[in-house]
């Protein structure tokens, strides 16, 4: 099923509709940080914690994509060989294989129907964060954002626009000089992190107060308190209600983007075979007209209506 | 006009058109790497290197937005304070404010006005590559992909999917162990690299065999000659006629977006307003509909025409 959503198979469309009433209950947690901050080995730690309290995992790992290894990397999926035997673990790296509505789309369709196969927790690894096309917080209930000491992280955590999203801090490789200060500036700058009033910080947990926790993925330290987190975050929603409320924000976002993918679809097929596209680029390429102009001109020719 | 571009005001599309004919001079330099590795560093090295041939440099750094932040980060344009007073050197922070399009375009559109301002170089600062959303290599001539020794960059860069659109790797920070390491695991896996064959790698250079180099960015090691070979690739390209190749390739990737913008922007007006999708909404929150057959069925009812 995984395999036909990649693929961009119609059939799992229709599935995916069959599959969405039974999906809903898995607690979807977004581990996210830059190349090399050790999430792939974290989450092995976190799998590792989730299995002594006897939930189901799922893993997806999303790496952007690359034409030259033809998709996903090895090294993660021979980093959680350990729980590959574990039939209660499932773990599935994502390529983009330029599906409809790109990776985020597939990412969340896949969830979909890990959620309803009864996978409790529902680990979306992705590299970096806030970027317009593939925003993990469009997908996930709790955040934990992975850093590493010494390396700036307060300023380029900032930069990177993920300080907002954040609902878990974690500094892993905490053994390393300057952790402490890590964490403290990492506190430091949640302090100032503004209230919830935008449009892109609204799929934060009301009243939450995020948390910074220091982890060794390597040896595990830190990690079952780490895991215990989660658990108390996703209890937490769940007591003021704030879970309902965030399901239904992530549901509307589903369906905007499903607008949006299906209308795109439908249109482009039109405008493509039009006598005025081809006009354009001609135009385009021979000078006479620039692609601003051309593109409004073929904008400006479509009609839309509503059936009755 | 910058300002006007990143607040989505009508006059800046007319604008643009104006300024259209007189862009398409400028060498366009895309600088990508993780953060941390020292990209606005070695930028700023970049710019007295080019300011030494008597060249006019806009740099445009393009930062994933941060609301808390507001905007830009300070840090950068400290960083290149000491051009400040050059009026041949421009530094602009684009901030993502939600343009149509995205950051993508209102990059692509910050480009064209400097490049009919005359600058001779254009340099776009990202974090990161090979985003769906936004991708370096539809906006610059050629790409330098920043990393630094013994951070395992081979493995990193192929995750990141940036290995494929590089032409110049810079090895920052050399001064640090494992630089040769780095550099010759670099050039192993370049030498790996697939021919140009697919979509995404359309973009690079034929024939051009792309460059290790390394840096020390903080003192100016090796980036005198960083600036030699971006030069020479951009002789390179005039010379064998790949540049003509490249630029209307990227105008129609410029064409194609703003025909996606153009076309979103007028059916979503149309969507929003009708009443499948008010009713729509009305059936997710309900829960007696999935997200997935509402979209479908709004958009099934569409239905676009031509003008005559």
């Amino acid at each position: 099923m995984i395999r036909l959503i990649e693929d961009n198979d119609p059939s799992a469309f229709e599935m995916l509709k069959l599959l969405y009433p039974y999906a809903g209950q898995a607690f979807i947690i977004g581990i996210t940080g830059s190349p090399g901050v050790g999430k792939s080995t974290l989450i092995d730690a976190l799998i590792t914690q989730f299995r002594k309290r006897d939930m189901k995992i799922a893993v997806i790992a999303v790496d952007p994509t690359s034409p030259f290894s033809g998709g996903a990397i090895l090294g993660d999926r021979l980093r959680m060989q350990r729980h590959a035997t574990d039939e209660k673990v499932f773990i599935r790296s994502m390529a983009s294989r330029g599906q409809k509505g790109g990776l985020s789309r597939a990412t969340k369709d896949t969830a979909v129907v890990l959620s309803a196969m009864g996978y409790d927790i529902i680990i979306i690894e992705t590299v970096g964060a806030g970027q317009a096309e593939f925003d993990i917080s469009f997908l996930a209930h709790s955040i934990g954002i992975v850093s590493i000491p010494g390396t700036g992280d307060g300023i380029q955590a900032v930069k990177a626009g993920i300080l907002e999203i954040g609902d878990i801090f974690i500094v892993n490789k905490s053994d390393r000089p300057d952790a402490e200060t890590s964490v403290l500036e990492l506190k430091m700058m949640l302090n100032m992190r503004r209230p919830t009033t935008c449009a892109q910080t609204s799929t934060l947990s009301p009243n939450w107060t995020p948390r910074v926790l220091k982890t060794i993925a390597q040896n595990g330290t830190g990690v079952k308190e780490l895991a215990d987190t989660f658990l108390s975050h996703f209890d937490f929603m769940k007591q003021n209600g704030s879970i309902v409320q965030k399901k239904i924000e992530l549901e509307h976002l589903y369906f905007n983007s499903l607008i949006k993918d299906l209308t795109m679809e439908k249109i482009l097929l039109f405008i493509k075979n039009s006598n005025d596209f081809k006009d354009a680029l001609n135009k385009i390429e021979s000078g006479s007209m620039d692609p601003i102009t051309c593109a409004e001109n073929v904008v400006n020719n479509l009609k839309v209506t509503c059936k009755q």
